[in-house]
């Protein structure tokens, strides 16, 4: 919870009293690994705070799993696009380690957005962030080799994520065959 | 003017003193067809809200334009990656029909921010939406066939957009090669 608070304290300048409000309205949970937290066809009622585990939404294409986005300990994570239109989640939430969150449901989340200013620009950053977390994979995919989109990705994630997420997750996600992408991790770690 | 007034009113409540702060902002600007108004390589400074006309957002690959968004009357357009992030656009913002429009600059932008919750509550509601609609963009290009594309955007988009913008322009935005959407086009008439 620390964690959190440090975070708003920075992306927002939190004071004491509307930290109060926002903590109070957190639930702790803790989730085995493999646990579905989100269902395909459900509506996203919560975001995350994650305080340790680590995460992944995805989609079933033609009954194949594809990957859009990982997350571990100090970081958010929902289905988004269903939690933002409170609409039906495509995407599946799911832990892929032993998982323990804090939960902020969007009913409280539109409540803190009426307490403070500083909620809407949680609120917006989160949106923002997302905006450009999309924007850059779809953008990835269309204009980057693999071996580049690979070594974007252990550049630019958190070591927890690049070492602990499972190699063919890694290449759903990027959008590379699994074969393809233990090549690419040769030719790296020969060169 | 009275049609941003009317929008924002809907969107975020705005009173006649949050009006003035706002509409005191604007620049109303006028450009000709074809006017390159953020060019790729350069930091998007300014937000547009389109009085009349018609613009698009596209970027360079191997050459070749590829259409990112479109919009007419009564919307709102940017580089938004660049816009949000103030680093340089691999995007390039353009009027296809003269355009009137009114810009918010970013600075301007932030100045509103921290005057009213209101204001940081419209920075949201736009991020969200940019949010969904290039995740719909990604989506649908990895889900669904060029057919049913087409029929969602003749469907979603604005009619001037339809019937106005250059069919091998809307056939790059929908990653479909030009003389396939043709054929697109007469299955659909014909049908």
């Amino acid at each position: 919870m620390n964690e959190l608070h440090k975070i708003l304290q920075e992306l927002i300048g939190l004071n004491e009293i509307d930290w109060g409000n926002f903590s109070n309205k957190l639930i702790r949970k803790e989730f085995n690994a493999k646990t579905q937290i989100v269902k395909e066809g459900s509506v996203a009622q919560n975001l995350y705070f994650i305080e340790s585990g680590l995460l992944r939404t995805y989609y079933l294409l033609d009954g194949k799993e594809i990957n859009t986005y990982f997350a571990c300990d100090k970081q958010f994570i929902s289905t988004y696009s269903s939690f933002i239109s409170q609409t039906i989640s495509y995407e599946i939430l799911e832990t892929i380690e032993d998982s323990v969150v804090y939960e902020l449901s969007y009913q409280n989340l539109v409540a803190l957005y009426k307490e403070s200013s500083k909620f809407e620009k949680l609120g917006r950053i989160i949106a923002e962030k997302n905006y450009l977390c999309v924007l850059d994979r779809t953008l990835s995919m269309q204009t980057k080799t693999a071996k580049q989109r690979y070594l974007d990705f252990i550049k630019n994630y958190d070591k927890k994520i690049v070492q602990r997420i499972p190699i063919h997750q890694i290449a759903s996600f990027l959008g590379i065959a699994p074969e393809s992408l233990s090549r690419i991790r040769k030719e790296i770690s020969i060169s």
